[in-house]
């Protein structure tokens, strides 16, 4: 892929975000990149292939929103870019000229998506690529189950860390749960309040925290909790409200 | 590496290809070199190091091929870069003024191949590292076994999607197994086809078809073959024509 | 965060050392620092992130030594580039102006040394950020112990090659132990002295020699050590002098 965008802009500068994303978790990508693509300078062009659906009908579209463009497949990886306030313009990638040839079906990254991020690095505007798109893919986010005295979670992912990653987003739940007592139960271990950071507690120990990322995640300070606490993605987690 | 190249070159910018070849597998890194380097814009040099003889008498080259130089081991990591049409030129880097010193017995990518890279880069012609090399080493390609009624095909070795990777290319073999029944069988699964995508069958369903590097690979859709399906780099795998 | 540092500097050329640290491991970070950093031009900015104490009392600091600058926090992390001849000038970051904002309480890389980093790039001098340090956290090695007749080592990583790094560095132990007759012993294997390179044994076989960074190590002939010898991180390992 990268060769690919430099073929066309042998002047742009590629830097790889992460290869970390579990195969095929869309959710997972959908979020890092939301977390990410801000932090970029105005123009960055953001190359996203999550792609499972590589090869069937799934389109392939650029998303233009403030002052950043998107390229990847129309499967729902970039509904977190689209829930804020305004939506963005995307369009599909339809000319075939911006593709490699022969193209082939089970790599897109590299025959459609890295070539049009290297003409877009040059000018190219987007709707010159293909038609507008206004029913782009979203995806629906897992919300947690909230109840009087409990809320039921699930663990999404682990990072390279082992931080097990839930689906408690802080700017919904984090003033219901932040400073209150709370119990959260496993197998021999137990956490009664949200940390503010892992080196709160001893070595060791399991701690929730809101991540950098917004999400509520479970941790072990110096340790890995996806190998220690027997948890693990799709797992269910419940919050005691006490 | 990249250190020792930018000393020598500050302005060079350096790409990752991939840090996932499987240790010492120079079969596999020379395959991913070979659906690598034509992507690049002509002037690139490629840097690859998979070098388990690093410290012994194996030699040290600089090969220009097309518009392309390689830096690297003589240990057949080229050998598919050199059975396309031209063979190109080799040269044997003994000019120890482009070492790093002290030159170390175990990582001659930091100590060689970086810093002859960086001196590429700035323009010197590889005839000024060394003598001519005309018997490069090359390795063998373990051919799959056609029978009458029957492939015996290899996994060669799994990506990190988990997809089980075959000795078997698309070039030679395709036309005599795609759009065809055959009969794939393992410990509770079978394919009965060839696909074109790895989204043509049901989620969690193994598909054999010809990958993006141009061999037959053997997947789930949306899961890990490798994983699941207890086949391993070094396995046979048999494949019957119907 | 490197986004963070290209919103300061659109200009600036980021490269990835490793992401391959152990969690936590802030002895090994230092170690592969210590073995990185000078191979890079005169100028670089080494920006260092093993952090286990993030959010908490623990100094974020800017280290200037020789033509380099480092950033990261005071965790010991910097232990083996101070203990070189010179001890550089270390500022502790506290001007909040250079950090991101919301500032959060888990990833400093992120909002703290990636954007400051940013800012050293297009010439800010590090009084600038904070207040002189001179009493920079230090970590201790974990020194082997050397008998008449036999030196007491221990595994401080594996490497992603599988080799086993111990405590043992070339330049204190050395010349004890290359070209002698030595002993260490496991579970069916035996090496009986330090080897130059891993291709100087056959395939399979154990071997222990030091490394380009400067530690004996104990590894496989095109094999994982790791994987193969029942040894871990923390492990014993008696090495007798014959």
């Amino acid at each position: 892929m990268k060769g690919a965008i430099l073929r066309v802009n042998p002047r742009c500068q590629i830097v790889d975000i992460t290869h970390e994303i579990e195969p095929q978790n869309i959710l997972q990508a959908s979020w890092v990149l939301k977390n990410s693509y801000s932090y970029y300078p105005p123009g960055t062009i953001h190359v996203v292939v999550a792609d499972p659906g590589v090869g069937t009908a799934r389109r392939a579209i650029v998303l233009q929103k403030e002052e950043y463009s998107f390229v990847g497949p129309d499967n729902g990886i970039f509904t977190w870019i689209l829930s804020r306030e305004a939506r963005g313009s995307a369009y599909e990638i339809t000319k075939r000229n911006f593709f490699l040839t022969p193209l082939s079906d089970t790599f897109h990254g590299r025959d459609i998506f890295a070539p049009v991020a290297g003409h877009l690095s040059l000018g190219r505007e987007p709707r010159f690529l293909g038609p507008r798109v206004r029913d782009l893919v979203t995806i629906d986010w897992p919300s947690p189950r909230l109840s009087k005295n409990a809320l039921g979670a699930m663990i999404l992912w682990a990072d390279s860390f082992g931080n097990l990653i839930t689906n408690v987003p802080r700017q919904e739940y984090g003033h219901k749960l932040e400073g209150r007592p709370i119990l959260i139960k496993g197998r021999g271990w137990r956490i009664d309040q949200i940390h503010r950071t892992y080196g709160e507690s001893r070595a060791g120990q399991p701690v929730a925290l809101f991540g950098s990322g917004g999400l509520l995640e479970i941790s072990i300070n110096r340790g890995n909790a996806f190998n220690v606490l027997g948890l693990k993605p799709g797992d269910p987690v419940t919050m005691k409200l006490l």
